[in-house]
């Protein structure tokens, strides 16, 4: 039987040239939406709505019971909004049972552009391992699709798409200079992924403000390892 | 005094993410139409017209005299052309004095892209030194412009990239992920540039082809030593 290819998408500026309609995306955007996601629905968020928009988010916050407005534009919480985009802002005490209406500068978009997908999960360092066991079980095509930074190519994404190909690569066929570039990354920095992403331009901005601990959480590998899904319009742990 | 700054673009589907109007820009189409330029003009081409379309070069083959019509599409000869991309193709004694009318799948449309750059050079690992000579003594921006695969990024380019940051990255001021990445990937390329890349889509596409050769010969650091400038409309050794 012919296995299922695996391919990666640096940027949301590229994902035109990958077909999706059969495939299962990862959506992966590091630092720091994927990881906050993983974070806030492991800590028992009953769901998260990515929104597209500041001001529809704060407009949805209005009507929703039991809801958080949450996101980022800048790497800054968006004026407007209750939170930000911190995987250690949403621990089980304050987000236990609640929706998370949710708007970041790149990932939430990217969600938005890979509507035509088979399905679509959330991926990071922290549900790294679920991620995996997933894509391996499903004998799927995978598109591991970096949200990036305002369509520049990033490392940490791509260090993740490396980190997932390095796992599961052999379950796959693969022809992609992309996923290729990827593992390599990856192999470079598996090490010491902390100390490697902190040449990194994402870094260097958030480390601006104050971010460096955020950051060095998102490198916690399956910290919180859950399979996030995105179906009708939320993320949900997988039933 | 500030440092100009250099930046790497994966692909053409990238370039409205960089101002190109202070920069100069490097061309990289390594396998192969940036390495038969340099080997053409080092080896006495008069000049290299690069035209978008087939039908356009075979047109202006009939009224050039003095001219051969080359190029491919999808990695061979295209039909109509009198000759291919292969740097090995153009040896003195065929193409002294001559001037190509030069047409490929990645490389002529990138350059046609570029037309806003302040300035356009052609980049190979054929000619690396003399572009990395050049670009230290400018003092300009840079933008290193990958021609990738029909939009999808290459390894090859990719390791040119590096290969130049690894050369003359201390001259300038940087802070680009995707330089970054190639950098990385050029380390751990380098004491085997022609190993590393035969795991790469393009040289399992052209190995088809049986192209090894041409692909190890476009590996050969400094073979053809020339700086190549485009300038109204032509290609030619800088003056």
């Amino acid at each position: 039987m012919a296995l299922p290819k695996i391919e990666t998408c640096f940027s949301p500026s590229l994902l035109h040239l990958y077909d999706i309609k059969k495939s299962i995306v990862v959506i992966i955007d590091v630092f720091r939406a994927t990881s906050t996601i993983a974070a806030a629905l492991d800590n028992g968020a009953k769901q998260i709505i990515p929104i597209d928009s500041v001001e529809k988010c704060i407009e949805m916050g209005l009507t929703s019971s039991n809801a958080i407005t949450a996101g980022e534009r800048d790497g800054k919480v968006a004026p407007g909004l209750e939170h930000g985009n911190s995987p250690l802002e949403y621990e089980t005490d304050f987000i236990k049972g609640k929706t998370l209406l949710f708007t970041t500068t790149n990932g939430t978009r990217l969600l938005h552009m890979c509507g035509e997908a088979s399905e679509i999960i959330s991926g990071s360092f922290l549900n790294l391992g679920a991620v995996c066991d997933y894509l391996k079980s499903q004998q799927k095509d995978v598109l591991l699709a970096c949200a990036s930074w305002k369509d520049r190519y990033n490392l940490e994404d791509s260090l993740f798409a490396g980190a997932v190909y390095d796992q599961i690569g052999e379950y796959f066929e693969m022809n992609c200079d992309s996923t290729r570039a990827a593992h390599h990354l990856y192999k470079a920095a598996k090490n010491d992924l902390y100390g490697f992403i902190q040449d990194s331009s994402h870094f260097h901005r958030l480390s601006k403000f104050g971010l460096q601990y955020d950051m060095e959480y998102c490198c916690k590998i399956n910290k919180h390892n859950v399979l996030v899904r995105y179906m009708d319009g939320k993320l949900v742990i997988a039933p």
